[in-house]
């Protein structure tokens, strides 16, 4: 469907969690138009808390909602991570050079990165191994205002086509609820250690039945880090955090190759075959 | 609900993504039950591909199943995750000794981790700093032979009840489909670089409209390296990755400093101040 080659504009992929209705979707195809080619595949409805999933028992459609001379827009009966992946795979002859994920009505930083629809599809763009940001401004709102994360949302991007990323790693980048002019600048972060905690809200059905809906609070476990995202967040700065795409706890391979397990067994089986 | 206080044997919460009436998860409470008193919270469905989700649009409804001298089982109307969620907010006081999702009935060595509700649970155990491991046996089957998983699953958790993990780590552990004597042991490993190559088969339903089934398979792109999940598997190991919930990119954060947008502005910010 796309030929990369008529122009040598970068071919931005553009997707998000709250469906391609979302405010915030307009906000990332304004950020982005400047820099290319737009095509985005974002989600029929709302996927937020759907994280990396994909959809395996139902079949995906996908429906071409509008084109314009400055992007096309599709939107797929799925979530965010299978937005890409049909993007990918039926969209593009030649793979764009960049995929953007948000505007996210709310924060995405620390551990929310885990549920966050709008990070899966930052990750699995990662894992086609094509530079890849996600973005989230903290306003729960329906209609917030985004002009400070187009504003620096458009350095960024300049940024990454500029210096690219290192393979298997993506940004995720927090957009605190400032003016333009208050924010103090871009802060590169390590992920906060803090925590969802859970209360569950319990209720009685008109039947008698109990029902619980999810509701909790976030708890910052290192308040006073000043190298996390929630700490540049609660101090006026923008957070981009490096994310990769290798979870292994490398420290904790030298640990557990101390374990009995692993030398028993193979002494074993040497053992065994001598 | 529990009252850990009463026996001084450890508490073991056991999920899957398979939902509560897969053979897997019988394996699981095999497995886990010479260790300590097991709960079991599972959810009612199949809850494959559902990685880190949350269910934010419905509320849960969680029903107890059975209860037997040696464990009790629940359903819940949800992800893997929320089961996690529920147990931990609503069946225990104290927080559970361990907490163990599957057994998957396929793999999830390198990226699958990704996409696999039962390696969610497990991440969403060690977001609560649990000693948490996922068990996957590489046979899709419905009914595959679980006693190598067993055997050698027992010799996994007892190490871990006996050294704990490092804060904030899970353990990604897969079983090749052998019978136990051919398991060749147990390997520590990093998570392998490979890929899924997504095809979806794209079919035409009766009213003329397009549908497409996601399919696709892994590509290994490291095949010789003798040091990932993969290459233990296909070489009749047991693989042990150690999985950390900090996804930050070190090394990306000194590359990313180099950039002019956090200098500048904060440059900027600094001037603006003086």
């Amino acid at each position: 469907m796309e030929n990369n080659t008529e122009t040598r504009r970068p071919v931005i992929l553009i997707t998000n969690d709250d469906g391609f209705r979302a405010k915030g979707i307009e906000a990332l195809i304004e950020m982005a138009k400047p820099f290319g080619r737009v095509i985005v595949v974002a989600p029929e409805e709302g996927n937020s808390g759907m994280a990396h999933a994909i959809t395996i028992k139902a079949p995906l459609r996908i429906t071409k909602r509008s084109k314009t001379d400055e992007f096309e827009l599709y939107s797929v009966t799925g979530t965010p991570v299978d937005c890409v992946k049909i993007a990918m795979n039926q969209l593009f002859t030649n793979p764009p050079d960049l995929i953007l994920s948000g505007v996210n009505h709310c924060s995405n930083a620390s551990v929310s990165i885990f549920y966050s629809g709008t990070m899966g599809a930052t990750i699995e763009g990662s894992l086609y191994n094509i530079p890849s940001i996600g973005f989230s401004l903290l306003d729960y709102t329906e209609n917030p205002d985004f002009s400070a994360t187009v504003h620096y949302g458009k350095t960024v991007i300049q940024s990454v086509l500029d210096n690219g990323l290192s393979s298997g790693t993506c940004l995720n980048v927090n957009v605190p609820v400032l003016p333009v002019n208050e924010i103090k600048g871009i802060k590169i972060c390590r992920q906060n250690k803090g925590v969802w905690k859970e209360e569950f809200d319990k209720r009685i059905d008109p039947r008698g039945q109990e029902y619980f809906w999810l509701t909790g609070y976030f708890h910052n476990s290192e308040p006073d880090a000043a190298d996390t995202d929630e700490w540049a967040l609660a101090n006026g700065y923008i957070s981009i955090v490096p994310i990769t795409t290798d979870l292994t706890n490398y420290r904790e391979i030298e640990r557990l190759n101390q374990w009995s397990i692993t030398n028993k067994q193979e002494q074993k089986h040497a053992a065994k075959n001598r």
